[in-house]
């Protein structure tokens, strides 16, 4: 997938700016272009709320009108929170991203207060439109940035959806967990903890069921094992 | 699935505060959880940026200690930007938000400079991290609020990734699509815009995957007829 342009249509707001600037490049964009900002460039509320972005980022483009903003784009999807009466495709955020490919694209935001006029959105090749509560749909300039942003980090991004890290040890291998639980079955065995011997078998599935579910590190069955050894040493 | 509730602990900007709370509503989540926020509750800052959102939520809960805010609750997810030397599963956002069934769950984010101290990460079962820009990783409170917030609003939302809205017309059925193609076809030939025949049928295969591709409505087909009328007219 190719970088995505962002693109802010006569922002308002300094901090919104800055905002968005820290959002896209955690997410790692790094083209920021603006259209007749309101208070001018450079702006300082945005470089204090860039928690630095700049630095990286460097200057923003600055430009008169979107047309021009676009200019060297290929496609260009115009972000708006409501239903338009234009006949342009709608995506979700993730729809959009899915829908890039190798174009050279820019996803474009309106001021804060009205969004972006019919003339803008009419520039663009397509909308997206982020589903939000209906009873509170206003999402912040800033926060519409970074989503978009999220969602194409998420399309290059292979982390598993669960992982467990084990630091300095590692997953315990099967045979020392069931060494542990032999010696557990002996050691409660010895301690009378089965008082019903039909109900043994049962009993010790569910033990097992706790230790096996708890993912354990080798370092964590070395401590249990010390446990039950500072527990029997207690009892006596 | 269930609600989720969001719990800030020890928030030191009520600016966050409100952010966050604006963000959940944006995407359906009502219940809001504060740990010893740094300048106490209300706060007027906070109120500010929520955009009207604590007229909707009422008052979040206020507590001296996670413990006490998660104690309903049964299961939590401490956010964190930084691997921690601990052994618990760590989740993508969209991971933890599949993982989450009907069980009653927290998200928890700590203070803004130094993130969830590792004793309150020990308190919570697992740990969420947003996959950001190792270079520039740090995200902002209201932000990472915002993320968890939308990935749960995705899982129960059926939008579909891309949608055409035609407004007060609709589609247009093939025949008048086809009836318009032949109207032009005979038009083009007439005003000899087929020089060489011997490539006609490529140059009509052509024409017609234009307007095949633009998924035209109705009223569009209309508008073209009438510019094709227009067009002869002016010839003439």
């Amino acid at each position: 997938m190719s970088a995505v342009s962002i693109i802010l249509v006569e922002p308002q707001m300094g901090e919104n700016i800055g905002a968005a600037a820290r959002a896209m490049l955690n997410f790692g964009l790094t083209d920021l272009r603006l259209v007749k900002p309101r208070d001018g460039w450079p702006n300082d509320r945005a470089i204090a709320m860039s928690a630095g972005a700049f630095e990286h980022l460097g200057e923003p483009q600055i430009f008169d009108t979107l047309k021009d903003a676009i200019a060297d784009l290929q496609f260009t999807y115009a972000t708006s929170a409501r239903r338009r009466d234009m006949v342009k495709p709608v995506f979700t955020p993730q729809g959009a991203v899915e829908d890039i490919g190798a174009k050279r694209t820019g996803f474009v935001f309106g001021p804060e207060r009205t969004g972006l006029a019919n003339d803008d959105i009419a520039l663009c090749n397509a909308l997206i439109h982020v589903p939000t509560n209906p009873d509170f749909a206003s999402i912040n300039l800033a926060q519409s940035v970074l989503l978009l942003a999220y969602e194409l980090s998420k399309a290059n991004d292979d982390s598993a959806p669960r992982t467990l890290a084990y630091g300095d040890s590692e997953a315990v291998p099967t045979a020392q967990l069931e060494e542990f639980l032999t010696r557990l079955e002996g050691e409660l065995e010895t301690a009378k903890f089965f008082k019903e011997q039909n109900l043994k078998p049962t009993m010790l599935r569910n033990i097992r069921a706790m230790f096996t579910r708890a993912e354990l590190s080798t370092q964590e069955v070395k401590t249990l094992h010390g446990m039950v050894s500072a527990l029997i040493k207690k009892k006596k």
